[in-house]
């Protein structure tokens, strides 16, 4: 007995993929109403989950990111109603040649299929993601973290209802207070079983084991929970399992500029995959950078960048050179193993470097392919960073953490990618889109082009 | 011990994705010279292995695979010369867009790093993935069949030493014989390293392990190979095990183009993965083309098509109505499992629809995804079937034998994927690369923008 009805999915995804960018709008749009019609719902509900995750004694971030009130509600329909203003990034026509006359070969993005989101305790995401699916014409089979089960499963109803033509109890408060709806013109709606709910553990192993049915999985979660899926699945995974970036100042490096992307990408969120963990710096600049960047990084005087004076001091842990010229200083000794670190907290390796060249081989060794950034007035020593170093984000004069699909302008993120495959970086609503070549011809044969009776033009559009 | 230096292999991928069109090119040119100048040789030592290949009785379509003469060594650098006249895919500025001023992101594509290609006999596939990975910027490891061992290890040789700065033997024929090349100038060189060749089928086990090493895994060969490779490694796989591939005869086809086209599909070429398999039918069109059909495809007079009087009859297996309807025919009872059975032979099963949406239906559920075709007048119908049949080539009015690099146009085949993530269809140079995102700015920090200080205006260029 299979946890899910596959051939309903993929049928699903198949009708789903035949809507118009208009229909989805529409559609997106009495999803967003629900959720606001039903804010208050939401938020009760939801403290049932809270009030539960307490008693289980949980800790306290995992019970903030559970809270979902009705600020929170909102939040989630108006990222619904952005969402609708970005382009349909399915339907597009990429190319277009003509094989020969009137056999014409045409690309054109098309929606994925099913695609399988396994996220942690934010409910939330799962608004997000369903969206971002719909949007793009996937069906979706969402599990979300267990202890959201019963805001999870309002959301999905009240994103069910919405869509499909079955109206549940949900959608029925939607129709007395939907906003410029026209009850006379006939409504879009999206196929039955385009949207799916997993609710226990166990089934993220069906799912993963799914690959007949499920195109593509989106986990979202800590860096041990992507590690295990992507170990333990076929299907394609989007996302990354680790976020060790690397910032480099230059010998040719501001000092100004150096002080400030180094500390922003360090503290301005430290627990974040695009964090900064290791800093290398030329040995010309070490002298002047490190004891500057100390002291920006630990609150004293110099500190000209962002954080403010509340930000909690940086311990750094650095190479036999960083703590010869920072002697006096509280800095630890880096072992081989801090190199390898995503510490995701206030701590920063530090390594002198002989040159950019070593500064790159470091990066590619022991980075996560993830974002890493040069500081430098150097052009070619810019130039030589972007070439060779071998990440998603490479970064020239500004901060690790604008790696990000919002900061992107991407409008909505699915994740980000440090696989090299498919969707890398920050992932926006292209990453749910494939392509189909579609060929027409008129009784064309390939037999008439192997025998020489006709021949190939290969005319681009 | 490793099998190979993996250390080594990453850092040829990135020194050659440093390397300039020009530079790649101008290697591709050396190469196809230096097997040029020693066609006799590949000749001679190709015919060693075809002796052993003879003394341990391996089949007479292996031994033909297996066999590389003057002509086709000829043929292998003509196809290195076209290659070098393709467009370089790696280096081309996808989107720029201005975040904010002073703050510009560009996506770049860029080589994906190190492929591993894992092929059966035909020596001639090594000089042409080898050459594509080059043109492309890619390090690559390759495992070709044992049969083949002799052979290989000397194209290796020849594009190695041809390639990269230690001349071996082998170039030093070059160095007498080459055309146009100007001695005097500075030579491009690939980084030693970039070519690897495996040589012992227990190898394959070993690169099926190597995530942590190689990029991507294009293996080429029997679909029961493609399968064991992608059912066993975490590195992902372009190619395609199954070729499952449909035509459909809708009531509105006209019946010239549609014996035409079904013969092709069927006959052009029956062993390729191209080829189709099930021919559905409308019930309206069933009691005019089943008969047309069974001649053309066994001989008759009625052929109008392709194929010729030598082409083999070719055996149906057909349902209950086409049973009936060809009564006083020899045509088999198809089973259920004839539906899922890829011939790759002159035996076609037939199935009698009543509708496109059952004809679709029947293409999603026991179709391999990869090349379906309708034959009709309706230009409804053959929107619909392009909307929901979920095939990576979906085509109109012409054979499935269309769906080949070649034909499309794209002047080199990497091969043909069934994935629908990254590479779908038939793969060129484009599926060899993929993207980094450049971010160049003067100091900025993401606090600034977090903190209403300053705004993203995201300005596409």
């Amino acid at each position: 007995m299979d946890i899910i009805n596959k051939h309903k999915v993929k049928n699903a995804a198949i009708q789903l993929a035949a809507l118009s960018s208009a229909d989805k709008n529409e559609i997106l749009k009495r999803i967003a109403d629900n959720l606001i019609a039903n804010k208050a719902l939401i938020s009760t509900v939801n403290l049932r989950d809270v009030a539960r995750a307490e008693d289980d004694g949980l800790p306290a971030p995992v019970i903030k990111r559970l809270r979902m009130d009705e600020r929170k509600a909102e939040a989630a329909a108006e990222g619904i109603y952005s969402l609708m203003s970005l382009d349909d990034p399915a339907g597009k026509l990429i190319v277009e040649t003509e094989l020969d006359a009137g056999l014409t070969l045409r690309k054109v993005s098309c929606p994925i299929g099913v695609i399988g989101v396994i996220f942690e305790s934010r409910p939330d995401a799962l608004v997000q993601i369903a969206c971002l699916c719909l949007k793009s014409g996937n069906a979706v089979i969402l599990k979300g973290g267990s202890e959201a089960a019963e805001t999870n499963r309002l959301l999905t109803q009240l994103i069910s209802g919405a869509s499909t033509a079955a109206p549940s109890a949900a959608q029925g408060a939607l129709q007395d207070k939907a906003q410029g709806a026209s009850p006379a013109a006939a409504q879009a709606f999206a196929p039955e079983g385009w949207i799916n709910q997993l609710e226990t553990r166990a089934e993220i192993n069906e799912i993963l084991r799914m690959d007949d049915c499920v195109d593509l999985l989106i986990p979202r979660g800590s860096n041990a929970f992507v590690k295990y899926i992507m170990e333990n699945t076929r299907i394609p995974v989007i996302g990354h399992s680790d976020g060790l970036c690397h910032c480099y100042v230059d010998a040719a490096a501001n000092l100004e500029k150096a002080v400030r992307v180094v500390k922003d990408s360090k503290t301005q969120y430290a627990a974040v995959c695009n964090a900064t963990e290791t800093l290398l710096v030329h040995k010309d600049a070490a002298p002047w950078y490190l004891p500057a960047i100390w002291d920006a990084l630990n609150g004293g005087e110099t500190s000209p960048g962002t954080g403010g004076p509340d930000a909690p001091a940086v311990s750094l842990r650095g190479c036999a050179e960083t703590l010869r010229i920072l002697s006096g200083y509280p800095v630890e000794t880096a072992e081989e193993s801090d190199w390898g670190a995503e510490y995701l907290d206030y701590i920063l390796s530090v390594k002198v470097v002989n040159s950019v060249d070593e500064a790159i081989d470091h990066i590619n060794r022991y980075g996560s392919r993830h974002t890493d950034a040069i500081v430098t007035e150097d052009a070619d020593a810019a130039r030589t960073f972007f070439q060779y170093v071998d990440s998603a984000n490479v970064y020239h004069n500004c901060s690790t953490r604008f790696s990000d699909g919002f900061r992107y302008g991407f409008g909505a993120e699915v994740g980000v990618s440090t696989s090299k495959i498919h969707a890398r970086g920050p992932v926006g609503l292209e990453g749910l889109v494939t392509y189909k070549y579609l060929l027409s011809g008129d009784g064309h044969t390939v037999d008439e082009y192997e025998r020489g009776v006709k021949t190939f033009i290969h005319q681009k559009k």
